[in-house]
């Protein structure tokens, strides 16, 4: 079989466009499980590797209101574990604003619950706004690393506390528990002491998939050493395969082959059954883009407010701040590339929050996406629909056929489980 | 319509009864989702208010197999949403290992997602052993009561951060959220530090339902002040009208009138069509029981090792411990009124960790319910089932007819929210 395509959804609110929510008959409501489940059933039927939903851990009600109003990912994902067969279910988790027991936990029980679908989306959350709903001073970026790397470890110290045959559940004897198959973890570090261990056992995938997409070299290390699944967040081909080499070249040193890790560049593809529908409905949802939430956004992306400046002024020099280090890099070079405006940084912006836009005909999104996929870019991508459900369905149905036409991508699912789809092997046991 | 029960269903691992898994038929894993799956939907055929999970966050594989292996609450919870259609789903989430932040976000997500079904069961944590999992020093009882008074308080406070009405999404003018109809919490106290507001909109129910289950001093203060519905643990009559009482007559004094608060004292049934059945299902139950389990079980509800006693002497003189005040309290006093061996007590702890065991016929079983029910005792049952499934559906099959028949019970859900099967008002937004 040839190399093929691994593709996630990316949920996010209303949709990754700022203002996707006004296009006519959009999902307006991220609150609600029945539109969510629909477009879960959808991207099964697309037959993605998985969904994965992206978190904050504040509310600004002035900004992109898809950062403002969700469902907390894991109760999410854990409804739609039932709605669905195969699709891998990511959710995000924060490892600056949370335990690693409460995660590793809880990871392993969306494990058991979708039969081996579980992802956990592994942050150190950007945002400084988190901070002040925990009592707490945000971290700044290198120790956040520092705290995710350990974090990540004694997450699956956790997850090998016991053994996939301790369960004994002897009728006759009264074993429940083999307790010889069950050990403790006793982690000790800078920033965590976990006994363990986890009073769940071990899960369907043995660890479930860990995703990242850290963008500075502390995220590049900490992927390389521990993820399953990179997002790349990129602008044009030459910087997604500059992504792709760099996140594949760390791979050696930690005894990893290059497809231990999947790489996936973010993108919103905005697809017409012409190269015209797809510019009309690119411009009809610009349109609705107001500057008060783009530049909210912007200022979130670039982590200053850019208030202060000229929209019609060039796109000022700044340095890129402590958060979010891949979208401000990619953002500010396209935009001295292209000799941007503020104003053009921020449309930009406001469609995609940073990511690659890709408009046009489902044989040109195809075509597109198959050149990076063989260029060395790309193992796949992670699907940003700019709001549900026609922004999504046109990418199901137009797009994904011919992929599936030219051997690209599966047509139907081979395995049941997460790493099944991504073709990576259950870990054994350390 | 005449005075009606409430019934919780109390699901923890493979049953209540230390070695119900053992029983032949029996549920032996709680980590099958399709078996939990099964059981919620018997709950809901038996038109039970709610399911609720208890919770530790510690595993001890030498002891009870329920207390060691399980789903994790809110995911399990999340997960049977979507399976169910009435009945309320409370999870437990620990006031002591846990923010207000997370805690108040995933159950408002949970009653989203639940259509308005959502209850917390909030608990300060008994067992020190918790605490070195969270890489912290286990804190004292007046101090976990201190802190689940102003947890609650953060809560509930985020829970009104969102009007009802603050989600526009009027695609004309681009608003999406109004601004003016959400504020922060800007809550300081000793404890905690939240800004808010939550990045989820007020919920179904405004507030999830609130459950507790303290018996100490302090626990009932805080369950007076802060729950809607409290789970008493008692061995007999007497001391289920002490707790009855001794909750109701806390509430005028914080404004509440008596029936803001349902009581529901827990009771391990064990039913069979006639009571000589149900007498041999106790005796085979009570069969499996191995002394290295119901020591381990004795020591953990007493809160100290109980191995070093005679266990064919009398129950020692002991002072009740920092943990488990209730349990401690009416098994001591218990094992006095009864003239108990160590031995007699364990075999009771084995049963029902506690709780009271009301074992014969149907008919007895319900006579007995309605006594109490009429008796000023209780408000409804926590009923907690030895085993699943047969060990449920007994009760179901069998007892909930009856009380069908005499009006104590719905015959059919009246309303579509938690709230609604327990008669509680949806709160006004603070």
């Amino acid at each position: 079989m040839t190399r093929q395509m691994h593709l996630g959804l990316f949920l996010l609110g209303t949709g990754s466009h700022v203002a996707g929510w006004r296009h006519p008959g959009a999902v307006a409501s991220f609150q609600d499980i029945g539109a969510i489940r629909e477009i879960a059933r959808t991207a099964e039927r697309g037959r993605f590797d998985m969904i994965f939903m992206g978190d904050n851990l504040y509310a600004d009600p002035k900004a992109h209101p898809s950062y403002t109003l969700r469902l907390e990912p894991l109760t999410m994902l854990a409804a739609l574990a039932g709605a669905t067969e195969r699709i891998g279910l990511g959710a995000t988790a924060s490892t600056t604003y949370s335990d690693p027991f409460t995660v590793a936990r809880a990871f392993a029980s969306l494990d058991h619950i979708s039969g081996g679908r579980a992802a956990w989306n592994a942050v150190t959350t950007a945002n400084p706004a988190s901070a002040a709903n925990f009592g707490t001073v945000h971290p700044e970026h290198a120790r956040r690393y520092e705290r995710a790397g350990e974090f990540l470890e004694v997450v699956r110290g956790l997850w090998d506390g016991w053994a996939d045959d301790a369960v004994v559940a002897d009728r006759e004897s009264g074993l429940y528990i083999d307790p010889a198959k069950v050990r403790a973890l006793d982690h000790a570090g800078p920033f965590f002491r976990v006994k363990g261990p986890l009073n769940i056992g071990r899960s369907p995938q043995g660890h479930p998939v860990v995703l990242q997409a850290g963008g500075s070299e502390a995220g590049l290390d900490l992927a390389a050493r521990t993820a399953d699944v990179v997002f790349s967040v990129v602008q044009d081909l030459d910087e997604a395969k500059a992504a792709y080499a760099a996140l594949k070249g760390r791979l050696p040193a930690h005894g990893r082959p290059p497809d231990a890790v999947s790489v996936l560049p973010g993108v919103m593809p905005v697809v017409g059954r012409t190269t015209r529908e797809a510019f009309d409905t690119l411009a009809v949802l610009q349109g609705f883009v107001s500057d008060d939430n783009a530049l909210a956004l912007l200022s979130d992306r670039l982590g200053r407010d850019m208030a202060a400046y000229d929209l019609d002024g060039p796109v000022p020099e700044i340095a890129p701040s402590d958060s979010y280090h891949a979208f401000a890099r990619v953002m500010l070079a396209k935009a001295r590339r292209e000799r941007m405006t503020l104003r053009d940084l921020y449309n930009l912006t406001a469609a995609a929050r940073g990511h690659w836009v890709l408009c046009g005909s489902a044989e040109t999104v195809a075509d597109t996406l198959q050149h990076w996929f063989e260029a060395g870019a790309a193992d796949g991508f992670n699907i940003m629909p700019p709001f549900f459900h026609a922004g999504f369905t046109a990418f199901v149905d137009l797009v994904v056929p011919i992929l599936q036409a030219r051997g690209l991508f599966r047509r139907d699912y081979a395995g049941t489980t997460l790493r099944d789809h991504l073709g990576l092997a259950r870990p054994a046991r350390a």
